[in-house]
């Protein structure tokens, strides 16, 4: 059988070492006689997985006691919701417009009675191709926050530099570059993830917030409510276990590979080697503007619909699968996530070598 | 090694047919060359493992057409949010109090600022031990619905008949005895289940919801928003894709033990075993009214506390785990969920009948 390189934007590939070491103890974890699925989510060995998970998580990123680390569900999708009803009480929210993802965060945020919505800075001017310039002053510093989409899984940028404003916190959707590229932690308020990129199976969403953000207020739900979930150390009620267990295999890979310093480095060469060839191409061109280029998520296209397909249809005979772009941009991409080795991107990059010279220049 | 038996209350004991099927293709599915975890939530081999749970589970609860699926997340406890958002428009809910999730669902109903919530009968009076007679007429056909637990699985109490409103919907909690109790779908408009008893794994919800109750409304979430999850057929953001998986393998393990009439027929076997012994017991009582009796979890008592701790950390040495009652009924519980095997229970009752006579009667 041809081996698969899946670049997949999300669910995507996995450490192979994390899946054989889950699928080695799947019916018995740790001579318990049940597997870590059976559990109940108050045992004491369940809650030594998520203890582990929070401590190997806090090592990876750097996290601060006053950050609280909270294991939910729903996605992003769901904090797009959680975040201005939680985080916002008659104030403005600040949203910067990057991308699809960016889009439906500020939609949802609207929606909230008691929310006010501005919109900073946007890149929908050129098709989300680059991250726009902010203002940092225009912010006061009376609102609430300002939100950014860290990486635009879509559109394939981020942000190299972060905005900083005095006073007011910055939330970040890391949906796509959480533990893959080297951020400070202090320069945020709330970070949150869904788990199908960098951190694990889907549905498990990371959120880590700051704890001077959690102020009183009314909630409609106890469930999105960041207090509840805080006080009860993510198990107010039955959370994803598996997920979580999953995403503690995951952290612990990450750091016996040497950390997110190691982990930048070889996503740097990766990414490298596949913008290298693109820059360098008579055939393909990448739609995002350098400086903003990101090290995730790569789309690419020859200008050519027909020649696009015939690219997708072939690599996925070669094995290179869920190489399609996203409709809103075309052509191809390839997210090249942590558990994504090096060999599938030379096979990528020896194949567009090869389609370039049958298919010539533009 | 000692044979574990699980009989925790959820998460819970899975078929072990199940675990080893989803251990064999852990890596690989279906020569896919990934894991179920690893793909994409929009591929024709996901979309087929999702439609083929819901073929299943259609079958095995006889779902007509004019009831939706639905695969999300939040468990029980969101839900406890999501049927007032949605099912009502400034009208009065009625909830029956059956114990500590129903006033979990009124507290969390009562929330929402366009609800008036209105109880309808409580069995509080007895510590919720037994289902209380329900008034029939006293539910004006404008209300929003009638909300039950059909199985508390704390209390160990159960929906044996069902309440039946003229133009009102019924909607179900029904978490802890779904496809595990014989009812008929059509005397529901909405039942809701965690997935983590009779299931599969902690982190999906199962949702299914009779079409006529999708009605306009000005929501504030896409994601509460059971109009939007219809329309993408559970794939409005990335669902918990092996949870969906783990589902589908369950409901395919009892279609092809022969469904609920054979499920219903073994459940009462195995809590017809453990009550027949308390009926008879010198030493150990049922707390629940006779005629409410679950048959999927089952509390008993020794009626002294430190001979209930003996029993729990005794029973635990013969790997009969996960056996201590909640702290609000004291005690011991047996939850004894669809996987749950015969010789389990077997296995618990002798050790009870040797603990009875170490200990003597009361």
């Amino acid at each position: 059988m041809t081996k698969t390189y899946n670049f997949s934007a999300g669910p995507a590939v996995l450490p192979q070492e994390v899946l054989e070491k889950a699928q080695s103890e799947f019916l018995n974890y740790q001579e318990s006689g049940m597997s870590v699925m059976e559990m109940s989510h108050r045992s004491s060995i369940f809650e030594n997985i998520l203890e582990d998970a929070k401590t190997a998580l806090r090592q990876l990123m750097g996290i601060p006691e006053n950050y609280h680390l909270l294991f939910l569900q729903g996605g992003a999708s769901l904090q797009f919701t959680m975040v201005p009803l939680n985080l916002t009480q008659n104030q403005t929210a600040y949203y910067v417009d990057t991308g699809s993802w960016s889009k439906k965060a500020i939609s949802e945020a609207k929606k909230i009675p008691h929310v006010t919505v501005s919109k900073l800075a946007s890149s929908e001017d050129k098709n989300f191709s680059y991250i726009p310039e902010i203002d940092e002053n225009s912010v006061p510093s009376t609102a609430a926050y300002v939100h950014i989409t860290t990486n635009n899984t879509i559109e394939g940028t981020s942000f190299q530099t972060l905005p900083h404003f005095k006073d007011v916190p910055l939330v970040a959707d890391m949906s796509s570059n959480i533990l893959s590229n080297d951020y400070d932690i202090n320069d945020f308020g709330l970070i949150y993830a869904g788990a199908q990129k960098n951190i694990g199976p889907a549905g498990l969403t990371l959120v880590i917030i700051r704890d001077d953000l959690l102020k009183d207020h009314i909630n409609i739900s106890n469930m999105l409510d960041y207090r509840i979930h805080v006080k009860n150390n993510s198990l107010y009620n039955t959370p994803n276990t598996f997920g979580i267990y999953m995403a503690k295999l995951g952290f612990e890979w990450l750091l016996a590979k040497g950390g997110i310093p190691e982990i930048v480095k070889e996503n740097k060469e990766k990414s490298g080697l596949l913008y290298d060839f693109i820059d360098h191409s008579k055939l393909f061109t990448s739609p995002v503007a350098q400086k903003d280029r990101s090290i995730n998520n790569i789309p690419f296209l020859t200008g050519n619909k027909e020649l696009d397909s015939k690219f997708v249809s072939e690599a996925e005979a070669l094995g290179l699968v869920n190489i399609k772009g996203h409709r809103s941009v075309g052509g191809m991409r390839a997210s090249l996530y942590n558990a994504f080795p090096m060999e599938g991107v030379e096979k990528l990059v020896n194949f567009m070598e090869t389609f370039e010279k049958e298919h010539g220049g533009k």
